[in-house]
């Protein structure tokens, strides 16, 4: 089969790999849509995630979706034909976060596309069944492929306890931020602030309904909350720029007894962080690492329309033509990029 | 003021009452709409429910709306103009439920229209202003009205800790059901399952989104849950109709796992329940009692536009009519009645 | 190696089985100590519990501890000379109930000792290592076993969310129902009420703490109950009789707002339920079934003497007198018998 | 009535004040001990804490314990001649935070010795009676008294989630660590290790059952953690020194998927935290401000010797010689000093 291999930093190579088999639990799947995430984009550039190095030719594309080929012979629920997301992360399924229900916690999960793990630029790709979720008629692989940041968001959301009535406050329009926008609303939010830097994702937001946007290069995030909600802070703040500055912010736009979810991995790990505001106004303060559970949700609001992913996906571009897309990726400006592997 | 008094079974009577004058905590409101819920109903006909027994004239009516007149002096936040919803049941303030949060569950809450605290069918109430809640423009009070029962909703989709990506059985298609399923899918259920005995009930809410809706006098709720859920069983069942064999069937319609709520108030006092199920499953039933800290959520929800009250009022009257009206309202098939005091 | 086999009813066969060989991720545990459940004498007295029917001759036993003898290749932390306490249900681990953390739940897991699966009644086990808990030293095997009936005791406590200063009624005074006692005192309750209907088992409660002991052959569990708390009721109430009467007595002896665990099974499947308190109380029932994420937390406790089990096994015989023992732990009297299969 | 009030920094004055009358809904308490906090200290060495400025002479003293002489005419459950701890801080019971069970949170708590509130240094407070909380026979007023520090430690406890087979760190051994440890065994922590700079106060953690003491003036706390859990990390941290770095390290030591419990006072309001572990390890950061819900759990501990608070209390006092029992409470070394109003 052809895959797309990250030789070193700036260079894919097109090669050509054995084709992978399943194992008794598994499924063969013909990869349809994989999208580019940062994190891609990252170790395209950098060779390297903080301590996640590559060393050997990496298939990187961890957001993918495609048609099921070939089943093990354990695995029931799924056949050939069946169109499929699949999760990238599989827990080791034995250690106490996994018997905790936090399987995405665990320390020996294989990630896509993290090294040495290969990921799914690629025509092919075995995986456990269990990881793979059938997807109804009406949602499109590419959608599949979305299902991956948009359990981010969901994750993010489930993190905060985001329920009916709430007020919640976004920090940065990027995908994730987008994406947890719409979690918000499905989650029964009634008031989604959403903050940024560039005028354009600000726009975007406000046109997908975001109540209120604020440009954080002009106005400070705290005040325009506090203004919108009658200074009372918004119920949760999912930060998902990864910003210093909005990092910080956070802490003074919440509410007296809300949750900050931090998702959005900043540039420095060490952010001066008010703990005395932590501690007077008992904040609950939550990082968000992934998804767990999520893929059945996720589907779920894509089948029902009830969130909106249109628009997320800027431009679409073949396996062929990575080097391309990954060039283009590389604009912060751009949303999203989308490799369409096979039709 | 004129107020209709209930003087005894079936008899209505439109008399003059002093008005009310706030307390310095107080709203006095020009009552504009107040619903006919099947409580007050039910003391029309049989003079009691239970225990409460209507002994001395009394005004019935918990579902209301107004207009603010004027404020006590220590209210900040509203003023006369104002259109309020209000919440009928003010706690003690003191007790061990009031300290928790749970002060719905305060054994000495006054709540409007139930023996001896006069409710809403009256020009005026004063009322604690914590109490009334603004509505913006957008939202009428009729739909402030509408608060109520949808609080009700609300509060038992959290009781049922529904969430994104859910699965809800509803049993019953009146008035508590169907704002159940409005609430269920706010809070982000993908699928939500209606059952009922009356066909048009059903119709009704397959109109509003129901994705599957079960006769239960013709098909096991249970049966048609495990066909559509591929035998798991729903996430969440909120029992909403009160009928005893609608009672027992929520055990079989549930997953492993999940959770019964039990919100309709069955005539008998005591149901045959398999406890098994309960522990081999284990599962959590949840008794729902009225609601608490919902009516901002309503009203968000209300203003969004992310729940749907069109069509839940079948017919409106008059202050001067409501012995008619309560007569119309005793029809079983008759989804809600509305008195309008005032315009 | 030898085995006790359960013939048919109430008959034990000694018989040679095959030793076990450890699989890579497998302990070979040569078994010490197994304890005998209500379940074993169940099987032992019926040759059935409901739909598990023993039809091929099956190994008993399922409350175990023992020493590893032997580990797979990929067994890390443990070693042979190790003592262990073996958690006797093996999930599938890709399931929805696995993937939450409700392993517990799997439909798929392999019991000791429920049909077809053999027990702990034999000299050697061959288990999943990540299901064989260390014992530090001054936790003796017999203990080990005694993790068993403890962790459904603190699952039942957990399901109950039991917490510092909580008042806890515990219905029934059995190894479960004393068990529990202890995981609640652990668990920070301040206050525990024990029921049954044998003075004995009152007498045992009250010398291991009991706050009160209520016969409810002549006392009614709720009336003492509401006598103690000021009318307030028990804050949980953990079912541990299986007792009918004692089912639908949990309702009238809890708070408002409180919780009934229900893990004793009912001889009927079906009890009747006063379900207007539930809804009327806003009570919580939540069934419990087995036990999850426990043994680190049992053998913790033991270790630090913060549950006390002395007294719990009232007889030890040798496997080769299995037969006398069971005859002997017929006798409800009795509290728990022991077997060490060696020492 | 005599009380002492601050009438500059480091200056008590011994002054009349007209005794208090009872508000219906109030006991009038005849003052036995009070506890001096930090805060207290605070207030007497600098006259402020933060924007709090004691601008008028100030009676300071908030954890306090006496007899009532009188109650007002809607108390029921308290009469004169019972003992009683008073919960210092009484709310609003209107805001938000009030009807959400965070009373603690409420904006316009009145909490005795914060300016301009008085406190209870004083022969006689008149109380709301539902914030006192009766005393049974073997719980002494000086342990009444210490209901306030240990209900910080049991609140912190909670927002820890601190349960049934925990390891717990608890960052500082002064009274607030100290009572945390005991809160932490009382909710069913099985290890509890505790840190501070001060051998003396680690020698009085370990006598009092710390499963492992760290001079962290010595060792690295994170390093100690990781070695005691082979490698795992505490479920739970409490941070209760306030010290920026035991603050910074709380993340290292605490396990993925843990909780961070903020509770120590910072000097310095902005303290560098490392978000990124925040994020991948998914933890939770909670702050922890005063307590809600805790006097009736820290009786009825106390009452059952469930919690030790014996030696918390270094020398006592009386109310003519407060000014040289704060020059003494200075002293970081002592653990607590307590003034006996009356005995």
């Amino acid at each position: 089969m052809k895959a797309a291999v990250l030789v070193e930093p700036n260079e894919f190579e097109i090669r050509q790999r054995p084709d992978p088999s399943p194992g008794p639990d598994d499924v063969l799947v013909a990869v349809r849509d994989v999208g580019i995430c940062g994190s891609d984009v990252h170790y395209y550039e950098h060779g390297r995630i903080g301590d996640y190095v590559v060393e050997d030719p990496l298939v990187l594309g961890h957001e993918s979706a495609g048609e099921v080929v070939d089943v093990g012979e354990n695995v029931e629920g799924l056949a050939p034909g069946d169109r499929v997301a699949l999760e990238p992360g599989v827990p080791c399924r034995r250690c106490a976060h996994c018997k905790r229900g936090d399987y995405h916690l665990c320390e020996d999960v294989e990630f896509m596309a993290t090294p040495p793990h290969d990921g799914a630029f690629a025509e092919y790709v075995s995986w456990p069944a269990d990881f793979a979720y059938e997807l109804p008629e009406n949602v499109s692989t590419t959608e599949g492929a979305l299902c991956e940041p948009l359990s981010v968001g969901i994750h993010a959301c489930r993190r905060g306890n985001v329920g009916t009535g709430d007020t919640v406050l976004v920090a940065g329009a990027g995908p994730i931020g987008l994406l947890t926008m719409e979690a918000a609303f499905a989650a029964g939010a009634t008031d989604v602030l959403v903050t940024d830097v560039v005028p354009e994702k600000l726009d975007f937001a406000e046109e997908r309904g975001a109540d209120l946007t604020i440009d954080v290069s002009e106005t400070d995030a705290a005040t325009a909350v506090a203004k919108y909600t009658d200074g009372a802070g918004a119920d949760v703040v999912v930060e998902a720029s990864g910003a210093e500055p909005s990092i910080r912010s956070t802490i003074d736009a919440v509410r007296r007894g809300g949750t900050v979810v931090l998702v959005g991995l900043a540039d420095e790990a060490e952010v001066p962080f008010d703990v005395l505001d932590v501690i007077d106004n008992e904040l609950d303060v939550h990082g968000s690492f992934r998804y767990k559970n999520t893929y059945d949700a996720a589907i779920g609001l894509l089948e029902d329309d009830a969130v909106d992913v249109d628009g997320i996906v800027e431009f679409e571009s073949s396996l062929d033509d990575i080097d391309d897309a990954f060039r283009n990726a590389v604009d912060p400006a751009v949303v999203k990029g989308m490799i369409t592997v096979s039709e």
